[in-house]
């Protein structure tokens, strides 16, 4: 940004670029994904690309991947102190709390996110904390969705990584007399889990599945093998009930474990989405666009990702990608952990008023040595 | 943003543009600028413009002027009850912790931006709080600095608005055995100060003076009349006495006090900047850049704006103006209050994936129909 000086009315020449955080950002690991989002992944590698140094606190449910990792992407840093690694609860506190933290990334559960974000509440002045959490994920079926394929679609989806990815679809609502909750029971049915990463995440999972226990068991896979394994499960109720049990009926289950909200009419969906908390996703299945509209603008307010016909499981690493949404789903709502504007979390601006030339780093000086496009008196160039 | 879908890799088709923040904006009005930064002012302005409604917490300094205020304003808005007013401490706890308040704005005094923060902490969910609070302001005097009307414009800059400004200066570092020391406290001495806008503020300005009073007085103006009206004071002392001290000395003073330092060689300075706390704004007098780089980078990592060769109260609404700084300075470094970037704290991106043409905004619709420039396929357009 350059805005040149005016005499009338008299304003100084003034110019604005983006620099590293002062500081370490440090990053907490996640459970569920050592390479995507722990000592390696989108919260250390954008903030590395930023230009800050990174301190991970890592996960103790893998505690040699982390080391193998930090080694390997120490071995590609112009400088391995750019990488630090801790370990254990204690050295996690005292990371969020340092001052020499800048800010803190973390990508996993709310329990997590809210003990981390109490520690930061405890220092003498306030650091950003982007914490991208949990995620109910719901799926709005309309009239005139196509049936085929559908219900193996969500199984897949629900149990894609044995549900251990913050966007699968935990919430299905469909229309009620249409053989799709039949159709659901059966492709959920003919599915099999498996192991959960850690023993913490499989207690978690059962906790959930007790808790919806209440409710009509709709279908079960098979359990797999191997240690913590977990069959997915499956429930159902219709809008009425699921509308008088909110908010808590609706809370995120971590795993392979959805819940089937049958509907009459589309048009009481929107009051009835309109009391969900925040998901980083919600997806629309429909042929007919005008029938979704309503829906849409509701889910609008609830999610950072909206699909269409589609399956929330998998981001793409792009610039229009966001990975973010309401509380509970993150807690910086405008920002996102994967994609091209990861980087803004870690990014203050400077503006540089009269400035010398000769002091000016290259991207705002008047010939624009680096070429990057800027906007210059208002107009992008 | 608009990525389009690739077949290889299978990504699918992505777009993102911002929304206005789901909720309500809350602004706490400063008792220093009942026009710029209170019911009127850059935080309602950039709120209102980004599409959120806006209830402002009044301040009790200027309650007319803020009844006024939004009536005025009310008749500009499509719906007057985009605007709503409260007043007093009880009401301005409730709106802080209103679960419809989405985010929190407030430009005022470092204690009134801690009583804020705490009580946003106390949420369930967490919100962005964006307050700029407490300023010193250092400008550095080096040996290169022209220095006929250096001292009259520092005295001037002092005391406008009998000091009430965020980025008036209150700490000049210049090179002992110059005389500069002795043209400053001529300059003060010549100055008139006033009546500061409410008796808190009086009092306040009153006990910061009290606490820089061990050190040596260098000059004081006269106090003007009127009701809180104070005189212009400023204090001096050493590098070295000044380093010994910190951080407690160089707390701001609200109000037209400043701290003179005398320094004898620019090479010491920066390891003494390092250790300041967050400002607004720096300063450098210097003709020569070069002289002037180590200081520069210093100031960089502690400062919201650079100034050259001028100084820091005045900020003009332009693109590239940048009204923030690292803390104490600000709660959101990445933000600003002033200038057009101010409307970046209301919004929140959403990511549309394979969503259909007619339910897309036009913004991010393949013809482009509003003609907005965008990054498509990560190119500018």
């Amino acid at each position: 940004m350059i805005d040149h000086a005016t005499a009338e009315p008299p304003v100084p020449d003034l110019r604005r670029m983006n620099h590293p955080l002062p500081g370490v950002v440090g990053v907490f690991a996640a459970s569920t994904f050592p390479f995507a989002f722990s000592v390696a992944g989108g919260d250390t590698a954008s903030a590395l690309a930023a230009g800050c140094p990174v301190v991970v606190k890592a996960h103790d449910g893998h505690p040699h991947t982390s080391e193998l990792s930090q080694k390997i992407i120490q071995s590609a840093l112009p400088d391995p102190a750019l990488l630090g690694l801790v370990r254990g609860i204690d050295a996690g506190r005292r990371l969020a709390r340092h001052p020499a933290v800048a800010a803190v990334g973390f990508t996993g559960s709310i329990p997590g996110g809210k003990a981390i974000q109490a520690l930061i509440d405890e220092r003498p002045g306030p650091i950003p904390f982007y914490g991208e959490l949990g995620s109910v994920n719901p799926v709005a079926v309309l009239p005139s969705a196509r049936r085929d394929g559908l219900a193996e679609g969500f199984a897949a989806s629900l149990t894609l990584g044995v549900g251990q990815f913050c966007t699968n679809p935990g919430l299905l609502f469909v229309p009620g007399g249409t053989g799709l909750p039949e159709s659901v029971a059966e492709a959920v049915t003919a599915t099999t889990g498996g192991p959960m990463l850690t023993e913490r995440i499989r207690d978690g999972f059962l906790d959930g599945v007790a808790r919806l226990g209440k409710l009509t068991p709709l279908a079960g896979g098979l359990a797999g093998e191997g240690a913590f394994a977990v069959p997915p499960q499956v429930f159902t109720t219709d809008l009425a009930t699921f509308a008088a049990d909110l908010p808590g009926i609706a809370e995120e289950c971590f795993g392979p474990a959805a819940l089937v909200v049958t509907y009459d009419d589309p048009a009481e969906l929107p009051a009835v989405l309109d009391r969900l908390e925040g998901s980083l996703t919600a997806t629309i299945h429909a042929s007919d666009p005008e029938e979704a509209r309503r829906v849409a603008d509701s889910l609008l307010r609830k999610a950072g990702r909206l699909i269409w016909n589609g399956w929330p499981t998998g981001v793409a690493v792009r610039w229009a990608m966001h990975h973010g949404g309401p509380w509970p789903a993150s807690t910086a709502a405008a920002h996102t952990s994967v994609g091209a504007a990861a980087i803004r979390r870690w990014l203050v601006p400077t503006a540089y008023q009269d400035w010398p030339a000769g002091l000016l780093p290259p991207e705002l000086r008047d010939d624009n040595p680096l070429g990057v496009p800027r906007r210059v008196d208002g107009v992008l160039a």
